[in-house]
């Protein structure tokens, strides 16, 4: 049996309610589209779990910022079906914005406290508000059993994790590891604004976080110190314009005066026009 | 077979699934407790219409601001639990608090816009997103087909009705009527904090709505009009103190310029220390 692209609301719910009565575990991967190898890594890891997956493909307006490119956003929708189709999905869910958000719409699902006080968040004000009404838009619609993320959005993969717990929707969040080019730049879809100059510099963010676990493996235990030795890398490269550097805590994502445990090495920066973010788990050796 | 009684989240998602499994339809009325007659009218409407019925009982501390009445709010859950067992509700829900807002609780689902631009909402900042993220945390543990509400609170309704229709939980959300002392005053489980004097002036409250619906069935059709009508009613009352007097449209809330079709006739009001509010939906004639 083939893909099935289903377009609103209530056809993804009569699809999920059916396979559920079945007993069949249903598993989740929700996109922005414009497909990369990292998408599909976290299809593979899904299909090898669940009964049926699902795989949404949505541009999603309300995490945009005004400034932000969600009317440039790549949209490739064609070849994303191909892709999943060949993957072996069962239905790609391709809902209009207005079905997600008919007129009226005024709800919004949101995560406050420590998990939003750093990292991206105070840089994109709304935007996590807007994934997690989405994804919690989506969690009714499709019902999954679990559903995958990928672990270049590790603030968005926490924030969702707590929405999760918290409101009790009983799906179980996966987290798939970044997938990179050879060079190290982590895939993004974004990635395709680059122009030649920007796509030679990119890779210097990985650079910039490997610079900071040398570091750490080095010895270094002050945030300071390796934010330093990540900025040293960094500083040179042109045209990347860093946005924020910084050092948390793996699981809580909160700032740390000393590292210890499991820490997160995350970076922001801005390749000419282009916004890209990455991050390097590190166990911190005792 | 008699009532139970569950006081953690796991039982109840495991009741209600067991149930679902077995194509019952649920219903559910979340309550705050002391009830009265108003909630066991909800009870009754909810037993006649689905197979197994579960009633909430959680004093929601999230919904209450800091100044008020959280920590005096009546708690008489072994009466609640004779009254709903006698009443022939299947499951009793009341968690304790620590359950449902378990520590780094951090979601928090809200309606935005007109929906709480008047009535309550400016009196009570944050309470309705407190209802809100409570309501959405029962719902995805009760799992109900249909839940009751009361139209004494008419905006939490539309406000509910609003969150349950953009996020797709699917529950049909139905409404009681406003039950009624004799002398008109509206049950409430603060009416009990009413002293002799108080008990005395609060039905002004409805005699204030009967004079706005007299002035616009007399032919009355501004609302300046129809607001002076409530006032001169509740202004000679004491120990009555008026919050807001307000009239709008029945089903968006809005303030009105000029009234027809169905409006709502919404007053909220001091009556010593304890604040009471009432509500009367009138069809204008044409």
């Amino acid at each position: 049996m083939g893909m099935v692209m289903l377009r609103t609301i209530r056809a993804q719910q009569a699809c999920s309610e059916r396979w559920r009565r079945r007993g069949l575990r249903l598993g989740f991967v929700p996109t922005m589209g414009a497909l990369h190898a990292g998408h599909l890594s976290l299809v593979a890891a899904a299909l090898r779990n669940v009964d049926r997956l699902v795989v949404s493909v949505f541009v999603n307006p309300i995490q945009f910022g005004p400034r932000e490119d969600f009317h440039r956003y790549p949209r490739t929708l064609a070849r994303d079906r191909a892709l999943l189709s060949r993957a072996g999905v069962d239905v790609l869910f391709s809902p209009a914005p207005a079905a997600m958000y008919p007129p009226g719409f005024a709800t919004r699902v949101t995560v406050e406290g420590p998990l939003v006080a750093g990292l991206c968040a105070p840089w994109r004000p709304g935007h996590f508000a807007g994934v997690t009404t989405v994804v919690a838009r989506f969690f009714q619609v499709v019902r999954p059993h679990a559903a995958w993320f990928g672990q270049k959005d590790a603030q968005q993969v926490a924030i969702i994790r707590r929405m999760t717990q918290d409101l009790g929707t009983g799906v179980r969040i996966l987290v798939g590891p970044i997938v990179r080019e050879s060079d190290g730049l982590a895939l993004s879809s974004r990635n395709r604004f680059l122009d030649r100059a920007g796509r030679m510099a990119a890779p210097a963010l990985w650079r910039g976080l490997q610079a900071g676990r040398a570091a750490i493996r080095r010895g270094e235990r002050s945030p300071a110190g390796v934010r330093a030795a990540m900025r040293r890398v960094l500083a040179p490269v042109s045209p990347v314009r860093v946005q924020y550097l910084d050092i948390v805590d793996a699981e809580t994502l909160q700032p740390l005066y000393r590292l210890r445990g499991r820490v997160l090495l995350a970076i922001a920066a801005f390749v000419g026009r282009t916004r890209l973010i990455d991050n390097l788990p590190v166990r911190v050796p005792r």
